[in-house]
């Protein structure tokens, strides 16, 4: 290992108030008090056991939402309706959870989309703002708290809701092209996303986009990004029918049988698949979703995603996918699934990794996208590689290389 | 690509009249005449595409069994009972299928457990002879059909029904040992997959055991295998419900997740159901296609498979698994799925992609276990590597050696 | 019983030449000719064995399609693509096949949707017709097919693709109003399914609606089946997916657990699956497939059904449905279930049961709306009775009578 | 309404410590607190609501049970170990379970098999004890109970674990001969769940048996308890899977569907499921499990059920069914389910119900056998019925006559 133990990290969440932002936190908290097991954590895994990962007590969280809230009364709200969390841990993290919600800062409804505007209540003024005096304005959101807590190295993480998938110009081009439009009188709209990814660098922090929106991910951003020298990372977090699917597709592959169909429906109950329901945040998501068994397959079966919002669910999903396959001699044999998952805690200890790995490079030196993560998303920057377990020896590469 | 193209390669097949024997030389036939495409054979993957594999009008099948039967007459069974093949197909391969039925010799009831001595209606005589007497025996209806079709490389395959597991006593730490045990007075019984091995041996075949049964499987019977400097792989093809764990246990392995218990119920109706009813041989199965998951893992949770002979399902099986695991702050989720497949087809291209590696093994001079056919077996000869993804880039890796 | 066996009965399928109208076609003569067993006519069942109902050699088939086809190379088809039929079978019922083929008509496209307007080939011209002259023109084809065969009772039976829900407006309040309307120089669009039941009203023929299709069913055109004196029944076949919703339903209900939602996706990949597609075609198809579970409860849970077409899945239906419900103290449950089934395989025998309930009726006199056969159809006229159990003692009850 | 209402109703449950036992207790006590809604309780229905049954804090729960416990206790285990009930709930009704679990006395261990053995450590002594012996210290126990808590009616409620079916000899088939049995030197076994049915018959209570231990399931014994003027019911609670088959059965029926197999695989993790880990144990509830599929259907499908003890599953219990039938012209089609409910819950409701119909019976003079409550059995005495929705019929009859 090389460099000396980061003192403190600063987390920085966007959607901190949402089921993944929460569940991060309180799963951190658990852990830094030892109340709950490395189950479902990478990073614990014997094989990167020489790593030298952060602890879990050098985190601070702070945040973005546009929902007033506290971890603490989600935290509760969660283990009521879906019937997750120990009620003891979260009595004894309380402290953690009610110190860390002070730290979260109104949000942004730049291009979030209709549903995401109809429950936010706790937004900053755009009034009189041009794209970029927003982010110089979240840019000093990260000073402060960085500041305020003595931070050694700040990480965004984006865990907030889909955002809809908008029109990327000519103007994406270059940065110097979008810095152009963004000062003309009509600048194209930047979702949130991408305006949180560029405060990011404003600061110097590590940004990682765990959700299908834009984030940095337009030529234009991602030279801005890299002219910062910062660390990126993304996107959209693979956690369940998406890790099946890039876990199943090789074998069909490897097996040299024929995917007719992949038909995949999604039912789940909470705000996330509330959001969903809009058309336009849904397509990104869906995208996301079924781009990647063709590029496993290498060609392109017909396929189908559904995802629909089912209020008796709550914070869990069920997934169910049906995968009909030629076998030999012209054969028609079929596959099915059913996923029963709870989502934010699937994707928590996925983002905690993250947040492990991403300091990890940072400590290390390292600069730029971290294409050796693609294991940890459904639509990997910077690499094409589908595969889960092609992703996996990338990861192991990558680690083998560190100690 | 090393050497000569092979001239003709004779196809053995025990269990000739099976389903799988079967559907394999119905397979190679319908290959030969271009009236089936290559789906489910990775042997025709763009991957190996340089290996120069063994052209499927090369080959010329015999084999034993122990029902008198004709491959016609099965293959026109299969299409009426379980609903597959094309009918135009068979009738088109009819000459191949009567001819290589020709070839088929009475088999061999050693240790073969009572439902297969319940359906045997045309063994081999035993009456007064010795173990190693029979597999003279049978060498000579080996040696006969390769001189007969003017056999340039014998491949012996085993894909008759399951046997019962053997006791192994000390006598099968030498081959020396063995063969004074077998010519005591109350010799041990040496079930008929292993006198097959041995008769393939004497003659210099190669040997490849698709089934659980014992086979060349103690260290006296490998002895003898490497002696003869045969080539010989093993054992268990791994078709459906089995490929599907070694595909999923290592997700699991990498996410962290902690298995809790997997549950598999396989029913289906043909004859191999029929002989696993019989506790003593479906013991070998469960025991086959049990272990590989804790070898993944690293840990044993708790598990429970069963296979069950349901009539109506004819050469069709569902499987069901039903896997519990712990994900993050001790969150319990589950994963099920169904697989419907029809068995005979599942295994028939993997047995021909065996034929045609052990043929390439052959041509290029190698002899001993192919020990990187292992993603094609669920207890695979010769290593402890259960991960189907590390088996498959083991094949890839002797592909890339062998161009 | 009452009356003397019906010599001959003429059944007119609307949409002959489509998966549903061979498979009754190609049931009804296998049937005759003894070529199969009785399984799945509920009209075969010991229960009602007294009833005399028609024997299957005194049905002769017509029809109308809008395919040009027969019905001999649609069994063939049928049985290539989807793995159903006995091809022996269906050589031996080439004769009636053939001969039956003769018999049917080009069909209408009126208000038949996009889909269908896209397969069409064979359509009776509309040029310069009114809806009137239109139905005139199909009951010539009506009894010139019952002359021709000295037909003693002609059912219409509507087996073609759903149609998109018309506007119904007042016009349709009652038959003179409609009629006055067809006469003005921009009359409504009638849809086929309403005209065929018009033309079948003119001849004096029974009409049963198995689709979800308008057919007969407004003030206006049920007052012209009655004024008439006709035979009517409908709509929608209960097949599958919600068979099963009419059935568990009502063992929520009794159980008194609270169904929270209901969700259900139908994946299959024939022509009728390609006609829902188009989003107008399946808006009526959806409706009738969801109403049911509201009626049965007394309260509204959240529903949710889709259908989708899969290429590959041919003539084979695969729904899966999720109900999650509240048992006691609060305690969420839930229920899967998958159900493969073949679409025309499924809903033939309930419309040669239909036919045959129909003749037994028209015999003994009776006319108008045959509620008693209610568990055949998914939005039953005339009565608001859903559970499958109170529908099947209606059907009890008015065999108990007829005897 | 004949009658006063009753004023207090003592519920005597054998296996009060259960799972089971402790639900119906925590029920009771959350439902006479208003603490809970009344769904999944059928007695609650609005088609019953004239019929004035028991209000719920009219009862008084006491029992036997050999592993010494406390209702408070129990009910806190559940609620961590399997995600049930709610934790304030319990809180709130810590006053009646403590009161309670006083009135619970050591039960008795006569062929309740190895596992019950296993875990039992607080017994009622048998030393030097006939059966009839037992009965008279258990009606002690009854008595005392009744007098203690000035009980108007008391009713034994069987929620035990599964026994071992006793072999039934020829000294059943009379009381007198069953008596003079008993008091020879080598008297046969009286499982515990009868010498509890002799007890109450004893006292003069009502005697429910939600088990499918014999209880009073012999001439003899039911002989007795005709003879002392008491009410019973029985046996083995409909909860799941089995309610599935009574409701799924029907259909098949019905529509003419030849059902060729149906395979039930259980797999759950409470104390049950451990007992019927003892094949002993198991083969009564499979018995009870599979007879009534041919019942319904009138032929014999070929039938497996299992169920098996999986750890990690709690006392929730997911079944998987898999029903393979023919339809029209041969076609083989299927239907899976997969049943995922809480066994406690499930069947908790349905005792409290049986507890309710129980009273009403008993407050109207009935006595005997009642058979109208067949709906709730697996094995119904006194009739054949296996038809859910027959069986729900003569309840509704019953009601009807009632009012």
């Amino acid at each position: 290992m090389t460099g000396q133990p980061t003192r403190k990290v600063g987390l920085w969440l966007i959607g901190a108030f949402g089921g993944v932002g929460t569940t991060i936190s309180f799963g951190i908290a658990s852990l830094a008090r030892g109340l709950t097991n490395s189950t479902s954590l990478a990073t614990e895994l014997p094989n990167f056991a020489d790593l030298g990962f952060l602890p879990f007590d050098r985190i601070v969280v702070g945040g973005h939402d546009v929902r007033r809230s506290s971890l603490f009364t989600e935290a509760q709200a969660l283990h009521k309706n879906s019937n997750v969390y120990d009620a003891e841990a979260i009595a004894a993290c309380e402290p953690e959870l009610k110190a860390w919600s002070e730290n979260v800062r109104p949000g942004l409804l730049s291009g979030s989309g209709a549903p995401v505007a109809q429950f936010a209540d706790w937004t900053t003024s755009q009034t009189a703002s041009t794209p970029l005096d927003i982010v110089t304005r979240l840019a000093d959101d990260l000073r402060a708290f960085a500041s305020r807590q003595k931070i050694d190295h700040l990480i965004v993480l984006n865990v907030s809701s889909s955002e809809p998938m908008p029109t990327v110009g000519p103007e994406h081009d270059t940065w110097a092209k979008l810095v152009a439009s963004l000062s003309s009188p009509n600048p194209p709209v930047i979702p949130a996303s991408s305006l949180y990814g560029l405060a990011a660098a404003e600061v110097g922090a590590s940004y990682v986009n765990f959700t299908p929106s834009l984030g940095l991910d337009t030529p234009a951003l991602t030279e801005r990004a890299r002219e910062a020298g910062m660390i990126y990372a993304g996107k959209d977090g693979k956690t369940g029918e998406t890790l099946m699917k890039a876990v199943l597709a090789p074998m069909f592959a490897h097996r040299h049988w024929k995917v007719m169909s992949w038909v995949g429906h999604n039912i789940l109950g909470n705000r996330d698949g509330k959001v969903l329901q809009d058309p336009a945040s849904k397509a990104g998501k869906l995208t996301s979703k079924s781009e990647l068994i063709g590029g496993i397959l290498g060609y392109e079966p017909q396929t189908l995603v559904s995802i629909e919002h089912i209020e008796s669910m709550g914070d869990w999903k069920t997934a169910w996918d049906h995968i009909h396959f030629e076998g030999f001699l012209g054969t028609k044999m079929s596959l099915q699934f059913i996923w029963q998952g709870c989502d934010s805690l699937l994707a928590a200890p996925l983002a905690i990794d993250l947040v492990r790995w991403t300091e990890l490079a940072y400590r290390r030196g390292e600069r730029g996208c971290l294409t050796h993560l693609a294991c940890y998303f459904k639509s990997p920057l910077n690499t094409k590689e589908q595969d889960f377990f092609r992703q996996w020896d990338m990861l192991e590469a990558y680690a083998a290389r560190s100690v």
